[in-house]
C-alpha cells in the first residue's frame, strides 16, 4: 500500500508505467497535475487522446503522420532517388535535423531479432520492395550499429540484391553499441557522408 | 522546429512541462504513448482528468483527499490528542509509511518564505487555529529543516502560545537542508521520537 487516495495512486501508477519514469518521478508528476488549473489538466489529456486519435502510419514510409502520405512522401523537394531506411520514427527526426539528408525514408519499426522472437515478417521491410521502381537509385540502411541492426541491414542488402539498386550503409562514425537516436547533428551528418556500399 | 507532427509535438510540450521531465524523456513518454493500445492511452487521460476531478481538500486537515472529511480525520482509531502538521500533502505519505505516527495531520501548503513572498496568509495556518481545542494536547511542527520550515515552525509556535498546548518541533535527526519527502523510514521516525518542545 503506497498510502496514497485512489485517484492519485492511479495517476501515479499511469506515469510509473512510461519507459523512464519511476516511482518517486511519477508521484511529482500526478502532484504537479493536482496543482495544475483544471484546464490545463484536461489539455493534458486531450493531448493524449488527439495524438492517439490522429497520428497514423504513411502508406508509403510508414513513419508517423497526421496525414497520408506524410509530409516528406508528398514533398516536391525531396531527392525521390534516395530511400534511407531506419528504424523508427525519432530516427527519422534525428536525420531531419542535421539538414543535410534530402532523400525519402522507410520507417521499420524495429530491428530483426530472433532473441526476442522478431523475425523480418515482423517488422515493416516488405512494404519496402515495391518501392523500389527505377526512380530509385540508392538505399542507404541507417539502422543502429548494434548486433540486431547490422543483422537487419544484412538482410535487406540480400533482399535488394536482385534490383539494380545501390545499397549502402550509414558509416560507423557513430560508437558500436550506441543509439542513432541520441548522436549528435555533426556524428550524423558524418555518418551519412561516408556511407559505403554493401 | 523540433521536427515533430504537430499533435506529436503538442504531447511532447505537455509532457516536458511536468517537473524533472526534460524534452528527451518527454518525446520517450510521448513514443510510448503512440505505441499503447487505443484503450490504455485512453485510461491515462481518463486518469489525469479523474484525479484533477475527484481529489479535493479535506476541509479539517487541508489534506488532499477523495472523501470530505479525509480517511485520517474520520478514523475513530487515530490519536485525536496530537496534530503533526507538515508542509504537503507528500509528506503525510511518507510519515504515513513510517507506521509509527497515529495522530492527526494539518497540512500547509507551502511554507513561509518572506524571498517568494509568501506570507502567513498565503498557506493554511489559519485553518489550524480552530482546530486546537481542549481534546488537542500537542502539535508537532513536521515542517522541513529548512530556512523558511524553520521560520514556520517558530511563527506556528508564537501563535499558539495563548492556547495550552504544547508545540513541539520534530527532531533534527533529517539532514539540515534536505527534504522531509526524501528521507527513509527509519530517520523519519528517530525524528519523531526525539521532538522537542520549542
Amino acid at each position: 500500500m503506497s498510502g496514497y487516495i485512489p485517484p492519485l495512486a492511479r495517476l501515479i501508477d499511469e506515469f510509473a508505467a512510461m519507459p523512464g519514469v519511476g516511482r518517486r518521478s511519477a508521484a511529482r508528476m500526478a502532484f504537479h497535475v493536482l496543482k495544475m488549473p483544471e484546464a490545463q489538466a484536461n489539455s493534458l489529456a486531450e493531448a493524449i487522446v488527439e495524438a492517439k486519435k490522429k497520428i497514423k502510419y504513411c502508406s508509403v514510409c510508414c513513419n508517423i503522420t497526421d496525414t497520408d502520405p506524410c509530409e516528406i512522401c508528398r514533398s516536391g523537394r525531396r531527392d525521390r532517388s534516395i530511400i534511407c531506411v531506419v528504424e523508427n520514427a525519432r530516427d527519422v527526426v534525428a536525420l531531419e535535423n542535421t539538414n543535410e539528408y534530402k532523400g525519402l525514408y522507410h520507417v521499420l519499426h524495429g530491428v530483426i531479432s530472433p532473441m526476442d522472437g522478431i523475425g523480418p515478417e515482423d517488422i515493416r521491410i516488405k512494404e519496402l520492395l515495391p518501392r523500389i521502381t527505377d526512380e530509385v537509385k540508392e538505399v542507404i540502411v541507417a539502422t543502429n550499429p548494434t548486433i540486431e541492426g547490422e543483422a537487419t541491414a544484412m538482410y535487406i542488402s540480400k533482399l535488394l540484391s536482385p534490383f539494380s539498386v545501390k545499397v549502402t550503409r550509414i558509416a560507423h562514425g557513430l560508437p558500436m553499441g550506441g543509439d542513432l537516436e541520441y548522436a549528435d547533428e555533426i556524428t550524423l551528418t558524418k555518418a551519412m557522408e561516408g556511407r559505403h556500399e554493401i
